[in-house]
């Protein structure tokens, strides 16, 4: 149901990753050719390149698959670029969950987060949750609600975390979200808009809750208000 | 009595609301959607809208109000925006303090402050407490004025904590600001330069607070010289 | 000794006033209107004006003085603005040491640091001090000398600070900064290259101080390597 | 075997390594003078000046020298400059290890981490270090594998540096980076692109090091799935 842009536009995925990848650069979730970005528009899916510096990558760079996970359209450029090893746990997020996008991020906090907590993070009473949409019901969590992101153990190479994410998404299906131990996180959601929005928070969120504990504040406080 | 000025002209609030925006946002205080702008120019009262991506608002999506809180003109573009829930909260501050413009922010820093106090945030003795002004007297506080924010309870709509801002600015009528516990903060005054003034004051002292809390330093220093 | 430029060319203070003030704004440093920047070019001298967002300052917003302090050159502007209340201390610098600019920063760093240590902050061994050079000997510190920025206390005036930073002035004439307790500080040179390194090393070194005393770090190792 | 670039060509040293410059001032590294970057192209090894604002060094600042170390053209600028002092030790990265680039930071994170261990910083089973490649095997370091990066001490003058760095080079030859005490950090690779990725993941696990050190996190998990 997402629009349809032709490739001038600023929001047509070859220009919107690579615009995101800067972002998530900036904000330390991309560096050292860490993380990334995909997002679907019509039948295609893009994806950006493997092992390349993420603010760098520039439209002609980027992937376009269908929907059986084939490459249709290669790079429009000389350079040799392989696609993101990230594609398999890509497409959990779009067969799974029928997502518009999918976010991989090495955000610090999610990997502190990651070694705090056992199989879940979880927090509540805290405005940010609201920013978070229930993939089940499609509602946004409320400020009462305690927002669960489930935690699966990180493997030799990021395509064998392919069955562990999927099956973690099935346990899990009001969850937006899968924490990589010691890794990262991966967010989705039916857009780009909504993805963004939800990986803002949830980071929000940790690097909040970490804090929170250096502070000696509960992350699910009994009785709050 | 603020000035007028052409569309054309930067600080026209249809430019000025998406510029503060993206300040906000590259500050961390209006992430995941989060935070909101409004500010009045002659008898028109612009507000963005809700529920977007804050960094990216254009001047088309900009609501224009009256002094009753009715819409006088919709954004000017395709897309299906909805008003600030935060309008109410805005129109507080217009309302009982004659503002010209109001700021919400998402700041952790703000969320973290909100946890470690009771009802209300004191901090004396900084001298970034200067930049702030009494609501009352219109005279900025001394460096060893004690600042006060006052904290409300957060409400599961962001509406319904309109009556309960108001008590509390009614109670507190020197404060130019309301903390909102685990969600965030309203900042008014006479102009938006004033309101972005305290703001940044107000959320500095906020981080050096808990930075002081982490090294054992007092907020309120006894006998300081 | 310093190289005149029209005022076309960035260098012109200016030109260089307004960029190096969004700098320190982004850096933290001048939030909520807090902080300033002088800077001497031939006989003129220019300064920043006061109670106004430092990071929208205009070259036609800068007041030129004379070395008798007396304005030479009014802001070419419509609005009405007043010259920086640091002008005074500014002038200490010019007058005490001749030097070619003179910066004050607000940052939380300063404040911190102004906290935690008595008369002076003292620290040794990291590389970063040889970045500061002794307003006496005019030669760079040494590795293994010890940093030593003298502070004085705040008071309700800016201005009323003249005499006591003055005094500091000629109790510590090796000295090319004055911590002011909980308010900031004052850094001058040559030149602003000069000026604006020794700001960048003072601070860095005060944020890795505090950072270092969390850790449980000395700040003036006896017997380091 | 690196390509060559025409002068226009945004990749070419004279113009990568002053982006580059701003880049690492941006993030903290090169702040107050500090730092430094050297990359080579076809036979000339690029390097820029000493003790200027690396964030304001411009195309025609940049000294070219050859394989022996000899300037063979100077800066096309009208400035007294001189070379960047870290040119002897970049030139052991080039002629130790065939290296195609080499930087120098002065990342507080590497002054902390220099204080917290003795003779190596060691961390494993963090996603990141997949980003660092062995530089004796050319391969990327695994998920298990532990990331050793060996310290030497700091000299008064930066060229004193060269013997030990030399030395510690030899005895750790899969490492693609020296940390000095309390001073800074050294690394290089075949390409600019591999040693800026080198240095951005490194940079990430020391800070991340640090951070998991206050919430009292083991950076060598015993046992770590």
């Amino acid at each position: 149901m997402s629009d349809i842009f032709p490739e001038s536009h600023p929001e047509h995925p070859l220009n919107l990753i690579p615009e995101l990848c800067r972002k998530f650069y900036d904000l330390g979730w991309a560096t050292g050719t860490g993380g990334g970005i995909s997002i679907k528009m019509g039948e295609n899916y893009y994806i950006a390149p493997s092992g390349v510096q993420k603010e760098r990558i520039m439209p002609n760079e980027i992937f376009v698959l269908n929907a059986s996970q084939d490459v249709v359209e290669e790079p429009r450029t000389e350079k040799q670029l392989k696609i993101s090893e990230c594609t398999p746990l890509f497409f959990n997020a779009y067969r799974l969950r029928g997502a518009g996008a999918c976010l991989h991020t090495h955000s610090a906090n999610c990997v502190l987060i990651s070694l705090l907590c056992d199989r879940e993070f979880r927090i509540s009473h805290i405005e940010m949750i609201k920013g978070i949409i229930n993939n089940e019901t499609k509602k946004a969590l409320g400020f009462r609600d305690t927002l669960v992101v489930p935690i699966i153990e990180n493997t030799d190479f990021e395509k064998d975390l392919t069955a562990s994410m999927a099956e973690c998404m099935v346990r899990y299906p009001e969850s937006c979200a899968v924490l990589v131990r010691r890794h990262g996180m991966y967010v989705w959601s039916d857009t780009w808009q909504k993805a963004k929005g939800a990986v803002e928070c949830i980071d929000y969120l940790m690097g909040l809750a970490i804090r929170m504990r250096t502070l000696g504040l509960e992350w699910e406080p009994k009785g709050a208000k």
